[in-house]
Formats: structure tokens, sequence, C-alpha cells
């Protein structure tokens, strides 16, 4: 069996600890999002990665394809980890398994999943909606596992960290909504913001369009360029204002927003500048933010006339956020930038992970200084 | 005298016209505005360029400070082109001068050349704003010329084409003005939109940060990162207000806009995209800029579904724009893609040259394709 | 037929020669080598472009896949110019066909053409190399027209003008051993080097790979990094030992090189640093190139102490050249920059046009300033 | 006093060693190697930050001149971290001190701290080289404090594991030498390579320029563009010379090399070809590299027909070889990948101190996984 023998790969990698690791698997590992979650997992103390699932590359050593991982890691029999075929997946004694997929994968087999008693993380989109038609209408397919979506936890742990921690399906948001949502939370949750429509510019890296081959997504495409997508409706629309209402105390009332997705000439990354419309005193809205977020681990609010980067939280599961008065207006600015690959995705999912199997929630994401 | 023998260097110079060429002096020649109206009035068959003047690199040649213009700029001795003083220029016979230099320089020297009967056209903020006092407040010193403000006229010229052929002094807009206006100017004549604040979130290329050392916009700086700036308030805010406000026919109650401009890690090109609530029909939208543009060479509306790219209009005076309709809202979006160095500075106001000496207004500009 | 109406799109563009226009067809002109063509010719006073053939977008507007073309190129009927299928083209009156194709398609289709007194100016590498035995194992298909290989005249002006001006087929380099050869050739002409080997360590922007859709070329892969390729042997290696053997005037003996080729995370542009072994006095090699070059229009030998940039050269057909001295040995080190897609393909495949029918050698090329 | 609280701010810094932490100075951490020395020294579980120093920002906190620190860095009274002036620091109880300033400010200042027994490890040029006239010749200075280069230990654990474990005083290699001297070291150990000229083509990321405001090195003048620099001569050219002649063997007959340097538009990395002609079995290069680094904890040897990219590497203290073998020459092609503020710099500042400390020497720096 291929396995990640833990302690000879990291040297800081400890078993002092009583506890037996978290056994996990990951599907979908030549992604952008799997190799991420690899990544993060080959450093998180209390984890044993047992084995690393892709289709397409089963057979091959995980460095041939990725070759940051070359001497990097290694199985039990002292060579190069590999990844497998999901056939060749032993469940036995696995406790969680990592969707990193594209949507429909993980609602096909999640159930089997669970019913070995494995938790399941699920990276991509089939259960963040609670609507399940909603989610036909946007993903194109009837779902095949509705009565799951019930279940599922949505993955965001500074809205959702209690139900987290018993959760057994969790559904992690998209890397868009992730930054949308921590920008707006305390706003919503305090009844500061009016109800005329928030104004969502969001630019993300490449790495976001996944690892597909595409022309458009070629280096030659898109280098020294800069353009929107989606600007008629984007997938993400309707996660978002799921969670908006939720937060604003109104579930079945869509919070209205508009949401234009760009593309940044970068690797990773994503910046959100959000606009809305306040009441209440203005001066009161950095407060509200800097007191939400005052012992959150992985949120940062800025001083007033900062501007955060996304190189300051590149590689790490930080996020940064700022506030902004534009000038004679009743409008707020917000200003969010995250890692889209790390708090957008794998960091947040491992975040998940650690509060589901009672771990400490900072376990293996803290102390990463971005570069 | 240091003057381009324009018939040698560029092949494509025709001077069968029996018109004298047009005689132009560029101030400020060191920057990237300066650079790019040298390059681009070198292409134009219309113009003897004089004297190109900065005062740091004075008696340089100008290959040696910008290496593309390396065997392409020679003077009437043969000579490759050097950078002038400005006691050095011999004004005799002059027709145009062009101020490419930061704000403060064209104010003090504007009058002492329309004097002498040559036409100035400035790509600084001296003459962008009506109100002096408004002025002072964000160029942070007292106007030296206000009794030119008024003679100036301002240089859009889909805006004020014929003011511009009688002009004698042209501001030119600032980058990111350029490319909000031309997005919402039909809308806005013809009362298209609703009084509610105008959201614009703007990117731009590193070129239109300028060329002075400045350690954070270094290279190692803004490489593989992304990030706002200036969101409390920039200082081409009141620009935008007075333009928007007199293409809404009120010119004395500004149009309310909330404005955070962006760094992207390119060297060049603007994306503005910009969110306005419309009244009347939405379908309507489309239409009224494909027919406001139908005619101007310069600007493009694309189908809808279409996002325009910044290097689609890399290097060219054009304007692509398209526009989006956000589900479930009376907002519009609006794409616009300009080169913050051609139609957001140097081919406008060359632009604004050929109509003020009456030449077609595009002679110069047009045919060339974005790289 | 869809042909593009020169007068009407730009205003550059003139007809008062008495010369007809040269009538062209461009095939493969979906890749960037055919786009480059496009960009450069529909600028070219003297062509009239008569048919643009893409098997893969037939009857879709170029515009529509290359939206830097929207509102640049109409046809007769003032419609957007389309694409057409091979099957389409008329080719009564066509002049000149050029084959911005991969290899193995012009040659399957230029003696049709050329019985038809049609020009074939081949952008690929189907006529460049002498040997056919020495293609077919670098291409990995038998050649399908050997008989038209030695017709071929190997594109490169510089070196082959004369036989350039009565040529009906006309094989243009690779963008590789373009910038190699003008950099090595006075210095072999003249027998300055030794027979040492001459180590060529090259860097491309990423266009020089193409338009296909490939993960190892995605932005996600190839952003904010760099790499070598094909280290242990490259095509472009026989074409660079044939042509620098028959530089040095020994076509049977190869001259002896090393060479790797890079990726740069750029979109165009290749540097060239040469390292060759010299005899007779160093200070003799800067004179040499700047002598050999001093009346060639896109050739510039720089100042001795400069470097060279890519981007001073990017979207024209220049070449720039500069001579270092390693201090304490017996080499000189050369760096040569051009732009990929300019004169490494399209530009010197319209520089060869101009030549074989009989136009001034620079007309469309010249005085065009990089940016 | 201005103290890091390691316990506070990272998870996984372990107290539970018995040794007490090793406490460190850095000096002239306003510059990128100073700042990854406090990147990597902050998640170092053995080492407590005691003061981080800069003169021109002294007082200000370290998170408002780099945000990636922001909420990572805290002292002892749960403030942010701030950078400290010279004067400010209390030696008493400091083991180490790192240098990360420009040369001549080490060697003024390492003789006093030596005297109080600390440990002076310089990241800059001052105690690289052997012969001080040669050191003079390059860093135009003379060297104020020659008696302490005989003491000083050339950095490069690889080479000098030994003495580094005795050392007092290291002199960390130059960047682009330490690439230099991996690739190459154990074919000059096992005289492999011929005398003739080994030729250096280097190419680094822009961060190796250091972080002054300097035009040359500005976003705008280095985006997508590619040049070489200093191809008549570099300051690493001494040390380079000096370090292969010592590890062929013959330290006082250089081994000649020909080195030039290049800038990538990225903001880290460097990637080094290297060009040696061979003696004995062509095939045997492989093998005398994969065994020599056999046991290597940061030196991986790729499979042939691999090429290693600066990306792999990105962010960890991890070197990435391969070897090529160009056709028909008796040349071997090395292609050499690092970090170069890793492995160039403040990685391999770390690895010594573990070593001098008798720290495993992976300590703080294994299991990092590039991004």
């Amino acid at each position: 069996m291929n396995s990640l023998n833990t302690t000879s790969t990291t040297s800081r990698k400890s078993t002092t600890s009583n506890t037996q690791p978290i056994r996990a698997v990951i599907i979908g590992a030549n992604g952008y999002g799997g190799v991420e979650l690899l990544r993060l997992l080959s450093q998180h103390a209390q984890v044993q990665i047992v084995s690393v699932v892709s289709r397409r590359e089963a057979g091959k050593p995980i460095s041939a394809v990725f070759p940051q991982f070359y001497d990097q890691l290694i199985d039990h029999d002292g060579q190069p980890l590999c990844f497998s075929a999901m056939e060749a997946v032993d469940w036995a004694g696995v406790d969680v398994c990592f969707f990193a997929t594209p949507h429909g994968v993980a609602m096909r087999q999640a159930q089997t999943l669970l019913d070995k008693g494995i938790k399941v993380i699920d990276l991509s989109a089939d259960f963040r909606l609670k609507n399940q038609s909603q989610w036909a209408h946007w993903y194109k397919e009837t779902h095949t596992a509705p009565e799951l979506i019930a279940q599922a936890v949505y993955g965001l742990p500074e809205l959702n960290r209690e139900a987290l921690k018993t959760a057994t399906l969790i559904a992690c948001p998209g890397c868009y909504p992730t930054a949308i949502q921590l920008g707006l939370m305390p706003l919503l949750k305090t009844n500061r913001l009016l109800q005329t429509p928030i104004i969502i510019d969001a630019k993300s890296g490449v790495s976001g369009a996944g690892r597909s081959a595409n022309t458009a997504m070629l280096m030659a495409e898109r280098s020294e360029n800069f353009s929107a997508y989606a600007a008629n409706g984007h997938r993400h629309l309707p996660e978002i204002e799921q969670q908006l209402s939720i937060m604003a105390g109104q579930p079945d009332k869509p919070v209205s927003v508009i949401f234009t997705p760009h593309l940044l000439p970068i690797h990773r990354g994503i910046h959100a500048t959000l606009y809305a419309q306040y009441q209440k005193a203005p001066e009161d809205i950095h407060n509200v933010l800097s007191q939400a977020y005052a012992h959150e681990p992985f949120v940062s609010v800025l001083p007033i006339g900062h501007h955060p980067e996304t190189r300051a939280v590149r590689g790490t599961n930080q996020v940064q956020i700022a506030v902004a008065y534009p000038p004679n207006t009743d409008y707020v600015t917000l200003l969010v930038v995250i890692d889209n690959l790390v708090k957008g995705a794998a960091g947040q999912a491992i975040q998940c992970m650690n509060l589901c199997f009672g771990l400490p929630e900072t376990t293996g994401l803290r102390g990463i200084i971005a570069i």
C-alpha cells in the first residue's frame, strides 16, 4: 500500500502526542487544490497521508508531475510517493477523505465513505447550495445525493465553528465566496448595511481556473493582460447570495449582490473590493470589523489608510481586510485579500478538518509567513 | 539645433502633401507619457519633432536612455537625436508644445508659449479642473495661471470635438477619467441612469505610476502582487465628478461616484469596471452605446457576452467597451479597456492635436493593431 | 469572396503608387505567427490580403477569436473579415501565399501553388534543411516534396539578399536560428572564431511555443517560473549547424554548437547569449560587427558596455546586438535580442516578400518603435 | 527591550527541548535578505529573535513596512515587533548576529561582536574573498578587518561542513556562486572536467537586486522584459573563481570561468546553466552528481531528461540539478535552480547557524514545499 511515512520526510512532524495521526486520503490530487492539500497536509504534524488519488496520473510518482515534491515525499518503503487509482485505495483505518475534484464527483461517492465512518471534506461545489434545483441550474446536472445536502456543514469556520466540530460532511466554500463573506459578515450580522445591492468586484490569479489544458488560459494569452469574465452571471453567485442572506439573518430573502470576477496575471491570490451602503455611523464600521475578528487567528483587520496586497498572504491561510470611506457618500469600501488555494480552498479545508477532529484549529496552518 | 529629420528616419512619413508639417516640441520627454508622445509623433506623417526637452537628461542621446529608439531617431545632421535643455529650444516656427510633465509645470509656462502663438497641449492635470480652489486642494499648491483655466478646452474629442477644433490650450484628461467617461457618456447624456452613486473599480498597469525611483513601485514589490490604492480619495475624483456632471447636463450638481483604483502587475493598460443603476429598459443600454459610438473611429462596443481585455488595445488609441447585465438587479455593468499611455495620454493628445490643426482626426493613430 | 478592403481600414495605406498591390493569402492564421502576419500585412501599403485561412476557425470573424482586430479589418462589403476554409480560397490573381502552419503542411501544398505562379513563403521548418533525411530524423516523418528543397531559398535577407530577390519558394528561418545567425555571421564570415564549440544559451517568451492547449504552457504553470527545455537536443540544432557552417564557408563540415533554449515568463521576445572563442584581436570584434551591419536597416550594434533588452525591440523587426569581453579569456560574449514573432517569424517573412517582389526591403516594417 | 516571544506567535515552535533557544539579532532587516531571515527564523523552533535592526526604519512596526508579518510577530508585551536602532540593542545573552547588510558594514562591526563571544553570520561579501586586495578592487574600498578574513569560514555547508561546526565568523556565499558551486563541485573534486573555460549563463529574479529605489528596477522597466547585465565582469566573478579553484584542488591557479548574469521578470529564483568540457565517460557524470548528493538533505539530482524549474524550489532551501548531454560534443550542460533569497542567502545562513550551534543541520529548513 502506498502510504506516506510522515516521520521520515519532514523533521518537523512530531509524533510525541499520544493520539493517533489522522489518516487521510486525497481524491483529485492532480489539480491545484489537490496539490495544495498535499503540500499543507505533508507539513501537518497530526496527519498521515494514506493515498493520493488521481485517475489520470495513477501509478506515476507525484514528483514526476509536480517537481516541487521531488525528494520531499516518500512512502513506507522509502520510495517516492505515487498517485494511486481509486480502486487501489485501502479504506480500512482511513479517517477522512478530501475531494479536490470538479463538481459532480464527491456527490457520487460521499455516501459510501460516510457509511464507512469516514468523514468527507469536499472542496467542490457539490454540497454548498441548500437549494438542489438551484444547484442543478448552475451546474447543469441533477444532484445525485440531495439527501446529503442538509447534512453537509458549510465549511467557513469563522461562521460555523460549532457546527463544524461535529460535522461528518463538510462543503468547503468557493474561493471568491470566502473572501466576500469574511469581508461582510460582521456588518451583516450587526445590521449595519442597507438593503441596496452590494457590489463585489473580485480579481483572482490564474490558478483559480484550474489545470486543464485550455487555450484561453495559456500564458501566451494571459501574460501582460487583464479582463473580466462571467460578468452576466457566475456560478458563485447563488452561493454568495445564500451565505450573505444567512449572515443577514434573512435566509429566505436574498441579499442583493452584483458580482464581477476578473483574471489577474499572477499565479495565486484573490483581491475582492466590496462596496456597500451603510446605515449608522461610518467610523463605527472599522471598529465592528476589528472587534469581530480580534480573536480570529486567521483574519486581520488593517489600520485605516492601509491597502492589503495579495502577496502579503500568499501561501498562507491568512485573510487581510481594510476599510475605506469614499468621500461624500454613505458607502463603505472593503478590501479583502486571501490566497485562493489556501484560505480559498485547501487551507480552509484543513482548518475545518482540525475542528471536526478536535484539534486546535490552527494546527498546521499558523505561523507560515507569506512569500 | 536639434531637430528630427523626419524623411530620413521612417519610410512611411510622406511629405507629398503641400502643407508644412506641424513643428512640435515635447517637454518632459523622459517620462512614460513623453516617451509615448515621441514614439507616436515620430510615426506621424504630418509632424516634425523640433525638440525633445528633459532637464535631467539634457544632452544625452534619447536612445541612451530609451533603447527602443536606437537607430530610429536621427536629426538633421544624421546624428542620434538628443534631449535638449529648455533654454536651448528655438521657438521660432514652433506650432505646438506638448507638456508631458508632472502637475505645476505647464501652468507656469503656458502663457509665454500662447503669447508666441504656439498651441499648448498639456498632459498634466494643470488645466483639467474648472474650480481652481478644488485644484489647489488636491494638488497642494496655488494655481499660478487661473486666468487660463477658462480658456483651456478639456481634451476628450468624443465629447468636445467642436471646441477642440479651435482650441489653443488643451487640457488632456487623466487616464482613468478617459476610460470612465467614455463608458458612461452615452448613458448620462440620454438620462438613462438614476442618481445613485456610480461605482468605479479601476485597475491600471504600473506605467501609470510614472518613472520616478520609488521602492513601492519596484518590480520586486509589485511582481506577482495586486492591491488597491488611494481608496479613501484619489486626485482623479474631482475630474471624474466634474466631467460626469457636465455629461449629465448638471454641471453644478456633482454626479455621485465612488472610485477605487488598483495596481495591476502589467506594464500598460487600464480596465475600468463601472456599476450604475439604470432607469428605462436595460436592453436599451447596449443599443444606446453602440449607436453613440457607431461612427467614432477609436471606440468599439463589443457584442453582448464579450469581455474586453487590456492587451487587445495595448499600444493603440482604441477603446473597447462591453455591457453586462448582472442578474436580478437594475444595474448595468460596463467594462472599458484602454492603453493608459495612448488613449489615456499621448494618443489622445495627438488626437486633439489633429483636430486643432485641421487634420483628419485619426492621422497617425488609426490602423495600429495591438500587441 | 472574403477580401480585405485595404483603403477603408487604415488611413495610412496608400494606393497612389501605380503598381498593383501584392495579393496575399495567409494559411494557418489562427496561430501566433499567422496573427502577426495579419497584423503587419494589414499595415503594409502595398499588400492586399485576399484570404485568411484557418481550418479550425473557418467562417468565424477574425475579431471573434483575436479581439485586437475588432473594428480593424473589414472586407469589400464592409463586413468584419472572417477566416476562410482552404477550399473557399479563390487563387486567381493571388501573388503570394504565406504558410504559418506547423511543419508538414507547406511541403504538401507548395508545388500546387508554385505551378499556379504563386510565390510561397513558408514560416515552418519544411524547407529549411538541405538534408532531407536529417529533416526526417528531427521532424519524424518523410519529406513529401524533397525535389523542392533545393529550390527553396533560406529566408535570411542579411545573408541571402540577392537570392531572395529572385526566389519563388522561401523557407523562413526559425526564431532562435535568426538571432543566433545574426549575432555570429560577421565573425564567421571573417574567420575570427576558433573551431571550438560555440555555446548558445537562448531564452524565449511563451508565444514561441504556439497556441495549442497544453497544460505545461498554462499561465498557472509558467507564471513566476523559469526553466530550460530540450537541453539534450532541440529541432533547431540542425538548422543552426547548417547555417553557421555555410557562413563559415564550410558547408560540409558542421560548426560545432551547443544550444540550450529556455522559457521566459513573458509574452514575446528572444534573448540569445552566445559564447565563442576568437582568434585575432578582441577589440576588433565590435568593429567587425558594427561595420558588417552599418547599412543594415534592421540590425543595430550597441556601444560597448550596453546590454540589449527584449522590450526594446518588442513588436518590431529590429535586432539589437551587443559585444562583451569576459575578463581573462579569449572568448567573446554576444548578446542578441529580437521579437520572436516579428524578426523571428512574420516580420522576416515580409522582409523576404518585399525583396522577391522588388519593393524597398523595409516597406511596412521600418519606423515602428517598440512597446 | 524589544524581543520576539516565540511561543505565542507560532504554534509549531516547541520549547520542549532542554536547550535554551539560540538568541539572535538581525542587522539590516529592511532588505529582502533580512526579511527572509526574519521569516525563516520566526518559524525556527530553536531560535528566539531578540532584535531586528534597521537604521532607516527604527521604531516602526515591522508589519508597517512588510505587511506579510501583520499579526504574525509580537514581542514579550504582546505588541507588534518593531525595528530597533543599532544603539538600542542589548547584546547581553545574544548568541548570534546576522548581517543582512550591504558590503562594508559587517567588516566594521564583526570584531566587536566576536569579542563579546557572539557568533557572526554575514550575508554580505565582506569576508568571502581570501585575497583582500582583490576584494578592494571589486568593492571599491579598503577592507577594514583584513585580520578576520582568514578566520572567516566560507558558508557553503556541502563543502565546508566540518569547518562550519566550529566557526565563529561565517561568510555566506553569494547567490549565484551558491548555485554554480553546487552544480560543479562533484565534477571538479573528481577531476572530470578539462581546463577549458567553464561557461556560466545565470538568470535571477529581481529580488536579487535589492530593495533600493532605482529606476532601472521599477516594474515599469522590467515587466515583460529580459536582459543581461555586467557581462564585462561581475563582482561575483572572483568569488566563483576562488571557490571553483579550491574545489578543483588548485587554489592558486584559478579555474577559468565566463559568467553572464541576466535579470528575469520574476520575484525570486535563480537558474544557472553551466557548460563544461569533460574528460572520462559522459554517462558517468550524472552518476557522479547523484552519488555525491545522495545524502545531502537540500540537494536533489533529477533524472536524465528532466529540466528543473525555479518555482519548484521557490521559498525553500532546496537545490535541484539536472544533467544534459548536448549531442556531438564532449561538453556537459548542468541546470541548477535555487531560490536566491533562501539557499542563496537566508536559508543557507540558517543552515550554517544550525551547524555552528550543534543543531541538526536541517532544523527549521526541511519539509517546506515550494510555492
